[in-house]
């Protein structure tokens, strides 16, 4: 059983966070939260999304679990105005996901949970540097990084209470310094690691640019990157494995 | 003899009303209206369009015939702005059309009316059902059958009194539910009939969300959209041809 | 030693003048002026542009020279907010340029500027015809030549005290007038040429719609066009070579 209403831009918002990692999904609809795990194919990114009932005008489930395809999701959601409140109902026995807002209905066939890759457990890793920025100078350093280079270091000085995002090219290099008067918040620790930008760029297109990111780093260690949404109903943490730094 | 200045949105809607359909036409310059008929290549679709002289700012003309390359005649058109005042002259020596505005001159050779295709019949076909709705719900009705199938079903519902535009792929259904309420008006008959979306899709396009679009429907019959512009001096007919139920 | 700093958008509109010409080029970096001189790879267009001291926020240079990739140049400035102030410094040692703004570095490694073009000599022609006119007027019939032709012909009528931009097609001909109540001014003389469309269409996309463009032309001469930005503390020349007429 799954009965649900919510605003058209919050689902859109749940959905692109996943969609940058994977095509298709399962989404655990638990009586406490809606919730997504995934990993993309290469195994070198994570996602792991929850929803609570707050984010919803309506929500009721009773922890079925159903697979779906993200981008016929998302493109039927994106017909949506903002404003519009999306229904969502599964229909059990036609194994079909009824999507209903202003007028139009739309008949999702679901996919096999069983033929959609198992879920990820994400590690707990206890990272030692913490930086809290703003979405807009996460992508300002990575749309700078990825000027000269494929891969980006994140990276914390103790001393000076600095977090830099940096490439280095072939015959040029990038840094973006963010101060902590310029950072929302800042726990230093040694921090030191290397990323493919790919995955990166992929990450924060969804962040807003006024949502604040959480970042958790280490030396050679994989990143996490946590954010908020739906008036904080809504989270997304991203984990990211590292490149092996090349020198 | 053909002499007229028109505003230049105007034109443009008018070309923009024809070109979705063909790449030549002839225009019917007739002295109480310039008049287009056109019917695409493969014969699905017609086009039956008019302007009276109050859509322009002077119009005089004696019944002749012109041939006209669209699509260069809306590349010269698409370089006024919206306020501007394009003037028209036939110069019957050169056959070539004289377009002007702004300090801007444009020689435009015509075609040979005789080696353009017939201008077609338009049937008087009696559609039983018939619905008034604006631009924009038609719109979206045919963006969510396009995210399913290449057909679209245009269908009344008698008791309920609801016109719905409807798509079947092969795994996904999506229907738009439009209620008496949310249409202009409705006068309810037996109507249910599959059309190409390819062509629905174009026949929109030139077609304002604000304006009002009479549908005319019949079972298994073609259908036909009729809107105006140019604040009811300008008259559009589509017709468009029934594709045969598949079940 | 160069050291400077300039808003962000004084600097985009100087790279985008030259870098419609040259994919790499010398700057003079003198101590009364910055100068750029180049000239296509065909030798038919050339530039010529400086920046004087006053069109930065503080400048200082003993007449260096460095070699440039302008468009990663221009990739590193189109990152900053038009009210940003990018600071420039010369490492000598290492020959790069430092390039920061917004807590960004950019490390831009210099070309050896003796594997540069050599700078072109812009002679002085004493054109007869003199013509001044907006950004958008020239834009205007550059924009409508491109429908027809190739090629675009400047023109003066010395009688109507008009100038012409027009374009000749196989079947189609298109001409802009642009009476002396239309331009800006004029100094009537004998000119008439025809230039490539392909330059001229790229030369006027650096010009501001509301630039005040001045256009030296003479007869089967090169044309010059002369623009100012920055408030006046930077001035462009472009030299374009005519094609000659084939009638």
């Amino acid at each position: 059983m799954f009965k649900a209403a919510i605003g058209a831009s919050t689902l859109q918002d749940a959905l692109d966070s996943i969609s940058v990692l994977v095509d298709e999904c399962k989404f655990r609809l638990d009586d406490d939260q809606l919730g997504v795990r995934a990993v993309d194919p290469a195994n070198v990114g994570m996602v792991d999304l929850t929803l609570s009932p707050g984010a919803f005008e309506s929500y009721s489930a009773d922890g079925g679990v159903i697979g779906l395809n993200l981008s016929r999701f998302e493109d039927i959601v994106s017909m949506a105005n903002s404003g519009d409140i999306v229904h969502l109902e599964l229909d059990e026995e036609t194994r079909k996901l009824l999507i209903n807002f202003n007028g139009l209905s739309y008949t999702l066939a679901l996919i096999d949970p069983d033929s959609i890759r198992e879920e990820p457990d994400i590690p707990d890793l206890d990272l030692p540097g913490h930086v809290w920025l703003m979405g807009e100078d996460l992508s300002r350093g990575v749309k700078a990084a990825d000027m000269v280079s494929d891969h980006v270091r994140l990276r914390i000085n103790e001393q000076t209470e600095s977090f830099y995002i940096e490439a280095e090219g072939d015959t040029d290099d990038v840094d973006l310094e963010l101060t902590s008067e310029e950072l929302v918040d800042l726990d230093a620790g040694p921090a030191d690691s290397l990323f493919s930008l790919d995955y990166l760029k992929d990450m924060k297109k969804p962040i807003a640019s006024d949502a604040e990111v959480h970042v958790e780093v280490g030396e050679e260690f994989p990143t996490k990157l946590h954010y908020g949404f739906a008036e904080g109903e809504g989270e997304v943490t991203f984990m990211l494995a590292p490149r092996i730094t090349s020198d």
